[in-house]
């Protein structure tokens, strides 16, 4: 009888195989299955609703005229809002008037974030932020003291939040992983944080100015683990490209020292 | 002026921006929309049909009869094939006679790969390995010198693989790391390997046999990003639960020898 196994030695009836705030992950639905539960209670997926603004946003694949841009936002927070758990509802690209942004806000099904992206830097109509405002919507904060992402903006109405991300895709992308990501986990009952790192520089950085930044790195490990981060050579916060390679953000407080190789940053995982 | 940026800063016609091999990120999306692409060649996701085997297999939340038992690899697979890039198809549970696995074989919609999921330990009928061979497909290997894992099999017709699984849940959650992540990595074009890590061990391992053996454990991260892991105490490979909590699975040759705490292993990410 040596190949054939005792009953429970597995589990046992009472046991806690699964705890509370657990992110599930494959194995989990197996285990789930195998001790015979047909469902599980779990938070459900945030709907996150996206909206672009701008009467000069054209879709990719357009003949550009003067003036206009390529939106090219909503691609990649999509992508981003599935990845963390959530489910994207695309709200489409507003014109430059309060009716057509009110017009798709009140359209949205019941969203419990609402992204509306761009129209909120200084000298643009800022639509957005009026509408959220008439329909009730109270300011948290207005902008925020980071680089990039200084136009960065955060209402709510009873259970819905609104996150206003800059129409910039570079700051939009880096704030995203600031402030949606971490929305979305407590969404789900996760526990924020667990994205930040520890890790050596590999080139030198200059100090920070008095804006705590974010600068894109790409994250290594050495066969035995050790971490060391190259920051991205040109950190312009229009640039998308270095988010081709980048994995981290490097975190630099309010007027922190110039960095010589070897020395330990902290930073943010991408994706 | 200051304000305003050159055009051309971010990237240049006929700059390469996104390489073949890369693994299609959320960033890459805006980076591709943004050079005013409104489409991209990638590989497709592969197809995997799974297709489970055995009379005595109930699905979750049935009243079981002695001798019965829950099954559950489905349900794991699905989502790690999902988690890999593919697109999982169900082929649902076959009886134990030939006609009716050959006939959901059959009706199945070309999938790149089969995963027919027990059925071929010794003793089993093992009528998997017939069926495939009836209908023509060429065995590669019928069994692995690996545990847990040894009834693992492959076998190919043209351009379609079949990859058999053992029908245990926990070595079934193993292979399917080893054997399937590597094979949907090929299909799409990755470099298989990049999931293989090297950490210290947190408890002594006992030496191993002459079987070469993947060890269920937890792999940590000291903040300055030093690798540990954690052995599971208990390795039988019925156990699923191991499997909450394990992240990494623990690579011992055949007749590796035992180890102290602090000895480095490699071993293989989960998930």
């Amino acid at each position: 009888a040596r190949n054939i196994r005792q009953a429970g030695i597995d589990f046992h009836q009472g046991d806690i195989l699964l705890g509370a705030g657990l992110r599930i992950q494959p194995a989990h639905l197996s285990i789930c299955a195998a001790a015979n539960h047909a469902t599980m209670v779990v938070y459900r997926r945030p709907r996150v609703a996206l909206l672009t603004n701008g009467d000069e946003l054209r879709p990719p694949g357009s003949d550009l005229q003067p003036g206009q841009i390529i939106s090219s936002n909503e691609y990649a927070l999509s992508a981003l809002v599935r990845q963390w758990g959530g489910v994207p509802i695309n709200l489409g690209t507003a014109a430059d008037t309060p009716s057509d942004i009110q017009r798709r806000v009140e359209g949205a099904e019941n969203p419990d974030v609402f992204v509306p992206i761009g129209g909120a830097s200084v000298g643009d109509h800022d639509h957005m932020k009026d509408v959220f405002g008439h329909l009730g919507y109270e300011p948290v904060f207005t902008k925020v003291a980071i680089k990039p992402g200084k136009p960065t903006w955060h209402s709510r109405r009873n259970f819905q939040s609104v996150l206003g991300l800059p129409g910039n895709p570079a700051s939009a992308l880096v704030c995203a992983h600031l402030f949606l990501r971490p929305l979305m986990q407590a969404l789900q009952g996760q526990k924020a944080g667990d994205d930040w790192i520890q890790a050596a520089v590999s080139a030198p950085l200059e100090a920070n100015g008095p804006r705590e930044a974010f600068l894109r790195g790409v994250l290594s490990h050495a066969p035995n683990g050790a971490r060391t981060i190259l920051p991205a050579r040109n950190q312009d916060s229009s640039l998308l490209t270095p988010f081709a390679s980048a994995n981290v953000l490097i975190h630099r407080p309010p007027g922190a020292p110039a960095l010589a190789i070897g020395d330990s940053v902290d930073g943010v995982r991408l994706n």
